[in-house]
């Protein structure tokens, strides 16, 4: 293998790949990158066997191969190098590299010990603008928790169908759900639970810029590429496992009528559970109360050992007086998702669940469960 | 105690005071910041034994007192608020805290079991300005390390006289020393050890702004004065103890005359040093070569586990050939407090000391012990 190429295409290639990387200790040749040739494309491939990712960058390519390099010591010595043309050549089972005024050497493995990342080539498959599946999973991909015991509810479900994708995510104390409209040629519907770590390893991938992003259907597996910008070529590749099980019929939690609807500025609500929560009490408790009679809605918290607070955030309020107990935290982490200035505010009693909708837009909305008097 | 003040104001008085604080376990008062009435200020105070600041603020006083507040609450509660105008009124060993919508208390301790912090009233003391303080600090802070058995070198040295400031650090493997010309009614040399923490707790205090500092001299403590605008009253007060015992006689260490002199950019050698550092061996050596009749110096590095990497830098060599084994760790430490573009970069064979000058700026340099080869 001998190939040449610009230190910045080199860098931003092993930027987008490493990223999948863990410390694997049972199986180290995870810790690497793999480095092939590929026609007149450089292809570097990292796994951690749940997801994978490849990445192609144009170089030019004298000589064929591959070879697989410790990707920590790659990335860093690459970032280090001045942002010249590097050669890179293989020897034995070392890489020599010159660029500019450095000469070095890296030793590394066998391109056979690295595991094959599987590929989806046939089924259905759509394309995409990227933009909305980055904002819709960045909203919801903090919410889920690994659990043993429910492993379903551990991923992102998602649900692709020839008018809208639906990306849910809960931990079974509150729930988020996005709805992003599209037109697309499935002629059925598509369903799959995504794990966490590949949610974030995707955004990642998608960043905020809008790209052509295809997706390719399969039962076990799920594949997204990026084009390159000439569109013939994937630029990267990401291949996730799905989680297996079947999600909660989610739809049931979500309350189909409210009892009382307060409108809030966002800021200030977020602003005042901060304050409230430095005085929240063993379970992160803090209380809302709204009356309709009122053009305030009020925050109470108290701690025997610190003391208490009480603030008060203006709001119209319809429906009935409420006063509800709720997890601080689980309001925040609603809250921070939502990007409009306004928000509503749905309570219905201590048994039923919350509501947090954007003003404005009705594609996102975020369900929380109260916390019960004792 | 009742007094009114500005949100602002208080704020900026905690984030003085509250970054001495650690987690004391024994003695928990100390996690509390003292806030008392004195005229028409509010003072703040905090200590953990070895250090104490003291910060005043304008406010309007009605009503005498004091009480101890747990910092990281009452900091975080403080941040949060709206910028406006605080009431606050002391109730039984509670704050009682008012500010626009939020009407909040705060549980305390008595002002009693706060320990008192010293405050040096006789004796020499100077007044001068305290950015080069800050700098010359800031350039050399990082260097000492905790010693059980030598606890002279786990601080920084300082010496003033009617001429200069000399500030200096050690951890025997490297020596840095900052010079500052001052002009001073000083009739004798005081110097003193100040601990490691203190000097970096007096850092934040200055920050880079350049300030009026009274510095107050005794045996067993230091004292240092910021003033408010007026230039009469104090601002911020900081207190250290000094680390007992005898600094060692460093300027043994400081090569007089020097086998080989290279002229080199120092950001270029900076980035080189990162990029051998990654194939250093077990000691973190990295090897220098020197040669009069090169125009280069040479860095290189080997690990027989990862590979080698050698680069060459730019540099005008006068003197003696040199092949050089140093700590890379330490070369980088000296080199990122260099604040011009070029260094000399002396070499003293492989027993003698290298040592790194910023060319242009002679009140600074940077000792360094070589590994000896095997």
């Amino acid at each position: 293998m001998k190939f040449t190429t610009l230190k910045e295409n080199l860098k931003e290639g092993i930027n987008y790949v490493e990223r999948v990387i863990g410390k694997n200790l049972t199986l180290p040749i995870l810790n690497n990158i793999l480095i092939e040739t590929e026609d007149n494309f450089i292809k570097l491939s990292a796994t951690d066997l749940e997801v994978g990712v490849v990445y192609w960058l144009l170089a030019k390519v004298e000589e064929g191969g591959g070879i697989a390099v410790p990707a920590k010591l790659l990335s860093s010595f690459v970032n280090s190098l001045p942002s010249e043309k590097i050669i890179i050549k293989k020897k034995d089972l070392s890489l020599d590299i010159d660029c500019k005024n450095y000469k070095t050497t890296l030793k590394g493995f066998s391109q056979e010990e690295f595991p094959i990342i599987p590929q989806i080539k046939e089924g259905d498959q759509i394309e995409i603008d990227s933009k909305g599946i980055y904002d819709g999973l960045s909203q919801i991909v903090s919410i889920p928790i690994v659990s043993q015991t429910r492993p379903e509810i551990s991923g992102i479900y998602m649900s692709f169908t020839k008018k809208e994708i639906k990306m849910v995510a809960t931990d079974s104390f509150r729930l988020a759900e996005k709805i992003i409209k599209i037109n697309s040629p499935l002629e059925r519907e598509y369903s799959f639970i995504l794990p966490q770590k590949a949610g974030y390893e995707l955004l990642q991938i998608l960043s905020d810029k809008n790209k052509k992003l295809k997706i390719y259907f399969s039962p076990d597996q799920i594949m997204f590429e990026i084009l390159m910008e000439d569109q013939k070529h994937p630029q990267v590749r990401f291949v996730s496992r799905l989680i297996e099980g079947e999600y909660p019929n989610y739809q049931e939690i979500i309350p189909q009528k409210t009892d009382t609807q307060v409108l809030l500025q966002k800021e200030e609500l977020l602003n005042q559970i901060k304050v409230a929560s430095l005085f929240s009490g063993k379970v992160n408790d803090i209380k809302i109360k709204a009356d309709p009679e009122e053009e305030e809605m009020e925050i109470f918290s108290q701690n025997p050992d610190i003391g208490e607070n009480k603030s008060s955030i203006a709001g119209k309020t319809k429906g009935e007086k409420q006063e509800i107990s709720f997890n601080y935290k689980y309001l925040l982490d609603g809250l921070v998702n939502i990007k409009s200035s306004e928000i509503v505010f749905e309570l219905n009693g201590e048994d039923g669940p919350g509501v947090l909708r954007p003003v404005g837009d009705s594609s996102y909305l975020y369900v929380v469960m109260p916390i019960k008097a004792n």
